[in-house]
């Protein structure tokens, strides 16, 4: 028995999300379909963590515990033959045993892209939030190194959060605009469920002036979630990198 | 009766091209659909020029003629609440009656995106074409400006072109990379049908390694079709601009 770990890319605008469920196709499903399409075998999914519903991936990490003589270099050609296009397998890398891929998780990367100008661009709609307010990136680029360090993010998080602690470290924070895109880049060692997204918000009403950069401290201290705004769309995001 | 121009941009993955056709929903059609239903009144769309099924926009023109109060700064978002999000009406200007799209367009730009890596990046599917070989860009680029200045391009079209000439004149080409992305783009004062997809085609057999670039010269003057290889795929096209 091989414990499999998987790199995977992919384009949730068409999934329920990453976690397998009742009555709506997760990313998570697919690939323990073609799995089992490929080791004709029950080849159950271990992932680093879930992902919304049309949120998506270029580095998700999964395992899979698997008996197999397919070298391992050539085992995401073998599953993507499996994969529909949104979803490609672009790693496979043989781990011990006992490897986990979310206790071990060192840190996690994640990216939030704004699309800021006066029209939407089509080719875009599926990958960005769109914002027409013209945003302040100096302001937001201020506010945005208030969230690095090690805070209690009760207030940046989902009602529906159920975790020992709230207590988060994020390392870096980078903020770049480049022509109507501007992009959130995020690396912590961990992140409560909708963190990234309720971030982006209040980084988004930062850029429109209606938080200034100063009360964030303020902010991440309240514990309250209602002072941090809306949770940006999910479409906005995408899990980056998980490293080991 | 204003004569107004519309810039449009598109999503061309889920519409069989811009032209109106039977049995297929074209992107004319959805735009006109939306000129009836904001003015009340057949509002034909005349486009500056064709794209094919799966081929994008981000500067599209087309005029329609319509005796409207509305102002013309609101008139993109009054028609965008008509649109899908796929299709974009990003300006709107009034136009001297006798302004005519196609016959006093300029010089055109068309942008042809590949996606040269290992593995293809699900989020970059409908809008490159993926190759996993590796592409010399330095060849590509010296290939590249064989192809600017006045040449007959019968050998760089298809089969099913019907023009009086086939002489186009190709103001400037060029290559870039960024990360796993090379960008091919081209501007004209005319493209023959397929024209820019053969050459993006015949660029990437250079950058393969099959056509050496100093064969291009040679491969232009035999107005041989087949020699230039196959025309790349649609979804790697955008058409960004048409100067008047």
């Amino acid at each position: 028995m091989k414990n499999i770990m998987l790199t995977i890319s992919y384009d949730g605008t068409n999934y329920s999300g990453w976690q397998r469920q009742d009555n709506a196709l997760s990313i998570q499903e697919v690939i323990e379909e073609a799995c089992q399409a490929l080791f004709q075998v029950e080849t159950p999914l271990l992932g680093a963590g879930r992902t919304d519903a049309k949120v998506h991936a270029l580095g998700q990490v999964a395992t899979i515990q698997v008996d197999t003589n397919i070298p391992i270099w050539r085992l995401p050609y073998a599953l993507n033959t499996y994969l529909p296009p949104d979803i490609v397998i672009v790693k496979a890398e043989e781990k011990p045993l006992e490897f986990h891929p979310r206790y071990d998780a060192k840190n996690k990367t994640y990216r939030y892209q704004i699309e800021n100008s006066p029209f939407p661009t089509p080719q875009l709609r599926n990958y960005t939030k769109f914002v027409y307010q013209p945003l302040d990136i100096e302001k937001m680029k201020e506010a945005g190194q208030y969230f690095c360090g090690t805070h209690d993010f009760k207030g940046f998080c989902s009602a529906r959060t159920a975790t020992a602690t709230t207590v988060r470290t994020i390392y870096d924070l980078q903020i770049t605009k480049c022509h109507d895109l501007i992009t959130i880049e995020i690396t912590g060692n961990g992140f409560l469920y909708h963190m990234v997204r309720i971030i982006a918000g209040a980084l988004i009403n930062v850029g429109r002036g209606k938080i200034p950069p100063k009360e964030i401290p303020d902010i991440i201290l309240s514990k309250d979630r209602v002072r941090a705004g809306k949770t940006a769309a999910p479409q906005g995001l995408t899990l980056m990198k998980i490293e080991y």
